[in-house]
């Protein structure tokens, strides 16, 4: 594996979660393959799970993890060439990159949607620019529209809890919240559950609040809630704002929030969520507070899916 | 030792400083019982002292210190049950301290008195939701009311610099300040002393600054300073706000403050202070330059009274 | 080597770039010199390159780093004797530093200039406080004036870099550039051109824009750029407010940038930065996307003179 930042830089999936599941069962069995070598953690905003997972990670590689927390303001980097920097950014991508080229051997990057230009969040070009211009092997710690490591700790929690021979019907279900939330889990959810393909995967969601067709195709689509959750075995609840109207936060949207009364149309279904989550607001308490979720179990995977991730890295470099 | 919350998870005090020394003159002497596993430093308000102690503490032991600092403005957690999360907690205590749960073996908790409703501060909501949620260990790096890793270096401070064999006459005076500062380090000293049980301890302080009477019952209390300073041995000067009118500051207090002359009145007593300190406002010059002073050695002691703490909760665990 | 602030603590400049050298091709050659010792990274303002480079350094030599990031606002260290602390500092500097001393073995210390007083910036008060009341080797990261990490590894980087038996001819030339900015790296650089001898110096700027004499006595000074970059071999290029009339930014001197036109003059002179650098500003991009900078090589070569710099320490210590 050269980089991390999408489904696509996974040749196996099954094999990488077989890996993180060798690694939950043993954590230190490879301790020392990464000895001497350095793997900074670039936030470029603030992240809980996603920095303490990923540095337990290298650390059970042996790892030396450097964190480096960018203000609030954000390292204010100049993306675009041939541009006379006499105003606010105080970097050029092109040369702030290369640095952390020279101090690690693996770079991990959060970065993150402005929500404000569709074209600039899909462009991915501050991912895409660390890729480019820093020579190192880069795993995505979230981007503007993708987040690999959720997606495969969702993946590894979905293989390792599903002991049924039949498919799961998975369901992705919008839920309301009241701030403008990137569509990255979603988006990313979307294109592992597809590219697995060992699930009959529904997404639901209202009107316009349509994901981008790259990561839904192969999934059934639906604005009936009601009719998606039917049957289903795992339902996914995340929110997302609008990817057509860019942004937009739905209002007035209360009955999309998964209770109790809707739970009771699933085939008694676990429930998954990234955290942080709103309750009472996405996810009722009563659903949260029982055992009908994996919660727990998707964030302590994060460390798992992190491990097996840079073990491929380190051995591919 | 399950949790260091306070001087009632402590069992035997004397012993446990007995340990704290022996760390303080072999570092090393465990330098293997923490290895692979991880003390999560979690500060939901800024520290430097007890960040830095406890990291060095923990790495003595061989553990790996992950320290995370939350942002000025906090992680804005939801602490009630039940509540719809449509406003500004991001997050609530009952999804937030298991994530912790799933990534840490210890638990390091930084939280802290608001000082505008004293019964949320006496409550300990914060650190009570982290114990109760995290299913870890949880190591109190100052609360809303106590600061048991201070008083713990403390005593560690007082029994290794008093060789005389009489009981010492051990003073807890009031200082003046500027800024609204919490109780808990006075409540935590008064609790410790009194737990200890070896000195004769009298706490002085304006009318209306009683501390609550569950950490300072076993003391006697004066208004008097002069009178409380006379022939003491041990001068530990503290600025609380109110804990009567709750978080109010009292101007026009300079008399209060430690200096030559009051001390005069002392057995040649040794002052201490926790830091930071205001000089010439809380304890004048005179006596900070002095040999008079303990206050390097309560500092340095921290190290130790953290690496005391970890250790038998590393023991137990 | 007791502390290293400046050329001046350095005895053998040729020798320690020798040692740089001897790290960068064998990082791990002294791995274990540094085990069970502390070394503290307190960054008073913030910090990329010198925080990561510093750090692997460290790391490199077995020490266990521990950066300390101060806010936004800063630590506001008291630092004239005998105030009354009842204003905005929360802690004297008498007492701060020595807390320092008590939990590590090598202090490195970033502080800034404010560019508003000169005399208490170039008093290098807080630097200077810290070496007097930490009780510690300090390591500049950078003061208010100097920042010899930065000219180590510039010296290093010459030094591997020009193969030719002459003596070079080194320029440094002042850029524009819309920020005040200090003098420490161009006051840094000078004096350890100056103190290095083999070299032909010469620094140019525009009028108004001296250098403090004490570092730039020893190169010919020039307020003509076109004289001073003929038949260059190296050009260092670096923006700084004024010394003369302090903190003040030159407008309108957008002809002092480096482009190819004002390189043709040059010997193909190789151009040095110490990044950020604000292309189409400081240094056209036909420039720094050539081969004829030696910018990464200057950043790659922190870690090296970090990790001399260190290990001199240790041997002193």
């Amino acid at each position: 594996m050269e980089n991390f930042c999408s489904v696509h830089d996974v040749k196996d999936m099954d094999q990488l979660i077989q890996k993180a599941l060798e690694y939950k069962s043993d954590p230190f069995k490879h301790k020392n393959i990464g000895q001497g070598r350095r793997i900074g953690l670039i936030f470029l905003n603030p992240s809980l799970r996603t920095r303490i997972s990923t540095q337990v990670a290298a650390l059970n590689l042996g790892l030396e993890p450097i964190v480096f927390n960018m203000g609030k303001e954000g390292w204010s980097l100049e993306l675009e060439d041939g541009v006379v920097m006499n105003g606010t950014s105080v970097e050029h991508i092109k040369d702030a990159a290369p640095v952390l080229g020279q101090y690690f051997d693996i770079l991990c990057l959060r970065s993150f949607a402005y929500l404000q230009d569709r074209d600039t969040d899909y462009s991915e070009q501050v991912l895409h620019g660390f890729i480019k211009y820093s020579g190192l092997p880069v795993i995505s710690l979230e981007s503007a529209t993708l987040h690999p490591l959720q997606s495969l700790a969702d993946m590894i929690t979905i293989k390792e809890q599903w002991h049924h021979k039949v498919r799961p019907k998975i369901v992705l279900t919008w839920a309301p919240h009241i701030k403008a939330l990137p569509q990255a889990v979603s988006n990313s959810f979307a294109q592992w559950v597809n590219a697995w393909g060992q699930a009959d995967f529904v997404i639901t969601h209202p009107e316009g609040f349509e994901l981008k067709e790259t990561f839904s195709k192969g999934a059934s689509i639906t604005y009936n809630q009601q009719e998606a959750l039917a049957n289903a075995d795992v339902v996914y609840v995340k929110n997302w704002s609008s990817y057509l109207d860019y942004g937009q936060v739905k209002t007035n949207a209360d009955d999309w929030m998964l209770t109790p009364t809707q739970w009771e149309i699933t085939n008694k279904a676990k429930v998954m969520h990234c955290l942080p989550v709103r309750r009472n607001l996405e996810l009722s308490d009563a659903i949260l507070d029982s055992t009908q979720n994996w919660v727990t179990q998707q964030v302590g995977n994060r460390v798992w899916a992190a491990q097996a991730v840079i073990s491929e890295i380190l051995n591919q470099s």
